[in-house]
């Protein structure tokens, strides 16, 4: 939530007028996205979101992440759709950064979802799914489980200024998924962060899905994992069995799980558990001086890791 | 520029249903003003912005901004103006916060101002001056010449870790100033902040001016002072002659200037140089640990200010 690079508004005049979108009439940075600067645009046409992709985002990434926003928006799923330069460039470069316009859209992040909220987080999650899977584009998921180890290395025995302990619990969890990782599930593309923040709702109606920066192509089983973890716990750190009942009964009501997907469901809510408590360890370990964010709390997710160590079956998380 | 205040929705939902303005489809935090935290909503009727007054705006002066702002847009100014709510008060309270509802304005600041805007500028001064004068509010201005000593004492002799001498040169021409100062040049409603933030354009054209939380009663020549300072200034701190004529003239178009005001020019222009000087030296030596906003530098004034101290009269800014 942050917007990095400034820019001034001859610079964003001369940029807009490489796309076919009429005069600008207003620009505002807006706190959204940790990773990117982004822009809301009123031009003489409509409302628009301006993306300067920041570091923290690989350049030859991006065509990836753009042409799947556009291959989705085809197939008729709400999220952003990217627009062309008259060029008929996806992609182009203002403030020294690549850039990109996607067409805005309505709605708004939910803080404390309902169950009818999860169903319907479900069965986007699946529609996602299902129109990603004649996507061409292909990226390695980086953070799933060989990428594990390298982020436990990299907090090593510091884990135990955050929870003592946390080391000894983390490597054994570790150890035990890297044995067990299953790498036959069905798969597709997948969102891989299709947290609250990134799922926009007009009351309890879905209206996009949003930030594709960490899609790849991974088990799908393992996306609806993320979204468990992401979506169906309280705040004290207990499961809402009602919001898993209705995420899975949501995600089911568009594409049935096969056995092998039910059956490594406890696994998969496991390492998701365990990539954003790794990831968001290193984070916490390694605040620069005088940083303008603050990081995550990583045992938010080392107590969902424990609900999960605990879960035996599909059935534990509301599988009907 | 940031979002001090996360407002969640079911909070936001109820708030604007305190007001007549159709459904909440969209809401996101912009980036813009430095004292308050900003929303820039959708709804089913149109586009607002909602602001949050954070402490650094004292609550009882809120009517007054908002009483003007109402003045102003009713004379035809092109400001925010303020939303009623549904019970017909301005004010409310979100998050904790007092909250108003203001109509979105199309526009941007300029980054590097021409002379054209600097003649626009003029212009709506003076127009703003015009459409003030039978405002009945009323608002001491806390920063002119009675409040620069006791933010000179704040600041004192750490002064001169900024500039070594600055303690002393600043102290002779405040006590000049003080002697100076006139108590009877035509006074009414100014803005008393109008940089280049605060002033949106569409191309060269006007399209508003923002954030009236300076606003107070004071003399409209060092509202002009303060503008000739803000508007007339190369980077590198060498005054632009052309802009200085071309505002001059903007503002006597609507409004002329009386021999009083002319003659007291260049004396308003080294109160005002003074007065954005100390601020910005008592921010810059009180920067809190952990601040995430850089403050503004105080030598850009200073040297605006020993440009000043070489001006004798209004001609040397461009008057005709």
């Amino acid at each position: 939530m942050a917007v990095y690079t400034d820019v001034s508004d001859d610079e964003l005049t001369a940029f807009i007028n490489t796309y076919a979108i009429g005069d600008v009439l207003s620009a505002k940075g807006i706190a959204e996205g940790v990773e990117n600067s982004n822009y809301l645009l009123h031009t003489t046409e409509g409302f628009y979101i301006l993306t300067l992709y920041e570091k923290r985002v690989r350049e030859e990434d991006l065509p990836f992440f753009i042409g799947l926003m556009q291959h989705l928006a085809q197939k008729g799923l709400t999220c952003p759709q990217p627009v062309p330069l008259r060029s008929g460039e996806m992609l182009s470069t203002l403030a020294g950064r690549k850039a990109a316009i996607v067409t805005f859209l309505d709605g708004m992040g939910v803080k404390r979802p309902s169950a009818r909220h999860c169903q319907a987080v479900g069965e986007a999650l699946a529609q996602l799914h299902a129109a990603g899977a004649d996507f061409k584009g292909h990226r390695v998921n980086a953070l799933s489980v060989a990428g594990w180890r390298p982020l436990f290395e990299q907090a090593g025995h510091r884990a135990d200024e955050v929870l003592p302990g946390l080391y000894d619990m983390t490597r054994e969890v570790l150890e035990g998924l890297e044995t067990q990782w299953p790498d036959d599930l069905p798969s597709g593309v997948i969102h891989a962060d299709l947290f609250p923040d990134n799922v926009f709702f007009i009351g309890e109606r879905l209206s996009g899905l949003i930030d594709f920066y960490f899609a790849c192509n991974d088990a799908w089983a393992y996306d609806l994992a993320i979204c468990l973890n992401a979506w169906c716990f309280e705040q004290d750190g207990s499961y809402n069995m009602t919001k898993g009942q209705a995420m899975l009964a949501g995600y089911q009501s568009i594409r049935a799980l096969g056995p092998a997907e039910i059956e490594a469901l406890p696994l998969l809510c496991r390492g998701a558990a365990l990539r954003f408590m790794l990831t968001r360890l290193v984070d916490w370990l390694n605040v620069p001086a005088g940083a303008l964010v603050r990081p995550k709390d990583p045992l938010e997710y080392f107590r969902k890791l424990r609900f999960h160590l605990r879960g035996e079956s599909a059935r534990d998380y509301g599988l009907s």
